[in-house]
């Protein structure tokens, strides 16, 4: 069994709000560490965030008999829209998330033109928009607000954003153990106004 | 060229409101035309509601020299979620679509539980659900709301809603070329109050 670092402290702790968490990514998959926060929203009726599938072409699909349908040609299309959303709070939420690896800058090859645009309407539409960055190597998960992305992206003088740039503009994400990325806490305090940041 | 019926009638309308939309639904893939109705609404900027991609589980991908890697094993899974999510006038949209071919019935096996149950969840946190319901012999298509459906779903003494249930319980969505389904304005009238139904 794996030994989760915080567990024995999280099981001892009644209430939610009392367990402490840190704020650094210990190299797991992003994707994963969300999806399982994601889990855990949906079973404490917090919020309903899903990931979308990849979005893939199907071409060529084989049907054995006595099995399921058996796929055997297919492609990764680009995706049109952001990898993540959902509800909150009666908000519609959507994000991308992306995570850094040993790199100090978010560039912006790391994201399609059509997915800024995507988070342009998203808030033109009254939605809560946002960018998730995990940055490795330095343990560190942030929300970007989508207007901030949007504004840097528009910079033709810019390629990338640098970690500094993340951090004075975004919001530290706390970690634990449930849930892994408490993306949601910062979500209340950002646009709920539920706190000071 | 596809010689569509109201293609002369739409262009030489000035105004979009002046369209004169029937509600025949004339047996084209209902999901195809959602798809083209959402394009309609995302590039006149009315909402921005999406068709979630396919779930597939990816068993093996193959990686030819020079070419976009080619998945060669994979299958179907079973969706966790309703077809369709975005936003609306702020608020979060989440509907599943249903085509009924000869049948004058809408059987629950169409459905899987945790798509009513996530429907359910959407509701709780204050977004807005539903089902559209084409039916094929009638070329009619309905929107019925979520609590409907849900309502019907858990009478533990139907198997299936009856075409008369769905026109009663529910509002037939007006078709036309642009776009195909208006089911946004459905959405609208009901609502958002609108207008009257």
């Amino acid at each position: 069994m794996v030994n989760y670092p915080n567990k024995k402290q999280v099981q001892t702790n009644v209430t939610k709000t009392t367990n402490k968490k840190d704020t650094r990514h210990r190299g797991m998959a992003l994707e994963a560490d969300i999806n399982t926060s994601n889990e855990y929203y949906l079973a404490h009726d917090i919020c309903v965030i899903y990931k979308k599938p990849t979005p893939v072409q199907i071409v060529k699909v084989d049907y054995p008999v006595r099995s399921a349908a058996k796929i055997i040609e297919a492609y990764f299309k680009v995706p049109s829209t952001t990898d993540y959303n959902g509800i909150y709070k009666g908000k519609y939420i959507d994000f991308e998330a992306k995570e850094i690896g040993n790199k100090r800058t978010f560039n912006f090859n790391l994201i399609h033109k059509h997915q800024i645009e995507h988070l342009e309407r998203v808030i033109d539409h009254g939605g809560i928009g946002f960018i998730i960055i995990a940055f490795t190597a330095h343990q560190e998960i942030y929300l970007l607000d989508a207007k901030d992305m949007i504004m840097f992206y528009q910079d033709s003088s810019k390629k990338s954003i640098t970690y500094e740039e993340v951090k004075n503009h975004g919001y530290l994400i706390p970690q634990g153990y449930l849930p892994r990325i408490d993306y949601i806490e910062v979500v209340e305090k950002v646009y709920f106004k539920g706190g000071n940041l």
